[in-house]
């Protein structure tokens, strides 16, 4: 490229690192000559240099599988992408393990921030003490031991709309199927539908709350559990998209038995569950919209990174 | 790290390159310095040296919020993950410039394959000139001018269920919603329903097919259309999940309306939906596994990476 466009080596380089002591005709001569050879240059060569980015943001999500986490992805992207920078995506599968590693291996890589939603698994961070000067943005869930801007969802807030909405309808017996151990949104959620109940002279019945589980098939069994006893619930509250499809997966095992529409108990899912009003079951839906997260997310790490934000860890809401 | 382990930093690297010339002691010396240091190597760095790889495959992806790419995604990272590999992911938005720009990212990136869904928008292919010795698998949808190993769907045997369905329940006026200009799964599926309705001595109305469309909101105006001529069709066939959603949205509507369920068409989605079983309203779906699609087109990558597959370009069907 150098004898393509007259010039030696270090002319090329300065050019193309901004063109810094180079006049602009022998930057012209140098972009003409990029043009024409359709030079691609190694970027993680530059990314090893003092200074230069390597323009990427490592993105560490629980589960691709899940679509909350991939509309989340987007929206980050979203804002990425106007930055000009391109997103390295990961899942833990909720694995404190694989999120050391996988965090590790971004770090490595030398990415600019980080965004993660934390695995809902108790282990200590070590990958913590790595991070250095790389900023991190905690999104969706708390996570106690990490020192860094978090983006959250109005969790109490969806809990207090569903429970108004529920005991406006008289319900008594609410059955509450998540993971309140490790996912702080869930638990979130849970301990303000207590509260709400509670000002109403109601209590949950702890029989009927498996705070354990964030995953379809075993939700559908905990929903399996509730339809059997003697005393049904009258709603079902599913902390999240995947165990809300669970429990939905069991109504249409019963539908198919013969089961009525109206004699399953209501289901009130947090998160968009899309369809949900062309259901053939009482289906009622308290979502975030995850898309604009993933943006506040991102957002939120720029100001970081430009240097906008400044000073301690920020905490960021996004209206349910 | 050399001076705690007491060697020279030459040999640092040969024990971290695999312990060349570096007697066991030693190297068992480095590794505890590395432990006790918790170094991170700089994989970008590693990369650049001959012979070493990124540890990166990019996966290049059309729509990050439908599912079915998301699930996609998980596929392939199940198996890059058990190679010890990482995915850069990324989304094209059905944009040909937006696809030349994250490959051309990807490979300044220096990724050792590439998994790419084309983008459905009918442009020249610049960037696959500089893929050299990079391998490449296209899945899903055919790219003409890619000379590749393809992973694609089953698509033309889901047609011919389908069809063989509607003609059993004595449909003769089906509607078409899908993208055949430019996405060649839709195409497929378009003709193969149109071969086995012929066969049938039926033809699809071209008045009752939209072929451009490829969205939600789009699909659900087509669906509105349908809905409000005065012959109307008794099934409409919707060319993904993505159509099938919008098509649901407009029937959801009707519903608001007062309309009865039984009195609007069939509807025939291709790509899985979850919970159709518990639509209030005629739905059936003709769904190809997209998590199998993802792990066959990554072990269709690692045979090419691993040197078990030579030759020309093969073509792999995962079974609907």
């Amino acid at each position: 490229m150098a004898r393509l466009a007259g010039v030696s080596p270090v002319t090329v380089s300065r050019t193309l690192a901004g063109g810094k002591n180079v006049t602009p005709e022998v930057q012209q001569r140098v972009i003409e000559a990029v043009r024409q050879l359709d030079y691609l240059p190694n970027e993680n060569a530059r990314g090893l240099r003092p200074g230069q980015h390597s323009g990427l943001i490592g993105v560490a999500i629980t589960n691709l599988s899940n679509p909350f986490y991939g509309t989340f992805a987007l929206g980050v992207e979203e804002i990425a992408h106007a930055r000009g920078r391109y997103i390295l995506l990961g899942s833990t599968g909720e694995s404190a393990s694989r999120e050391s590693d996988l965090i590790a291996n971004f770090l490595s890589r030398r990415v600019e921030g980080l965004i993660v939603i934390p695995a809902g698994e108790p282990a200590p961070r070590r990958w913590v003490r790595r991070l250095g000067q790389v900023p991190i943005v905690v999104a969706a869930r708390e996570a106690a031991d990490l020192d860094a801007d978090r983006v959250l969802m109005d969790d109490a807030a969806m809990a207090r709309r569903a429970a108004d909405d529920l005991l406006a309808e008289g319900h008594q017996r609410v059955a509450f199927i998540g993971n309140i151990v490790t996912v702080s949104a869930h638990r979130a959620r849970y301990e303000e539908l207590g509260r709400a109940m509670g000002a109403a002279g109601l209590r949950m019945d702890p029989r009927l709350v498996r705070g354990v589980t964030d995953d379809v098939e075993d939700a559908a069994s905990h929903a399996r559990d509730f339809l059997d006893i003697a005393h049904q619930p009258t709603a079902i509250i599913a902390a999240n998209n995947r165990i809300g499809v669970g429990v939905l997966r069991e109504y249409a095992r019963r539908l198919d038995e013969g089961v009525r529409a109206d004699a399953l108990p209501l289901v009130a899912v947090f998160d968009e569950l899309e369809l949900g009003d062309l259901l053939r079951v009482r289906v009622r839906a308290y979502a975030s919209d995850p898309r604009e997260l993933g943006r506040t997310a991102a957002r939120t790490l720029f100001e970081r990174l430009d240097g906008v934000a400044v000073g301690g860890p920020r905490r960021l809401m996004v209206p349910a």
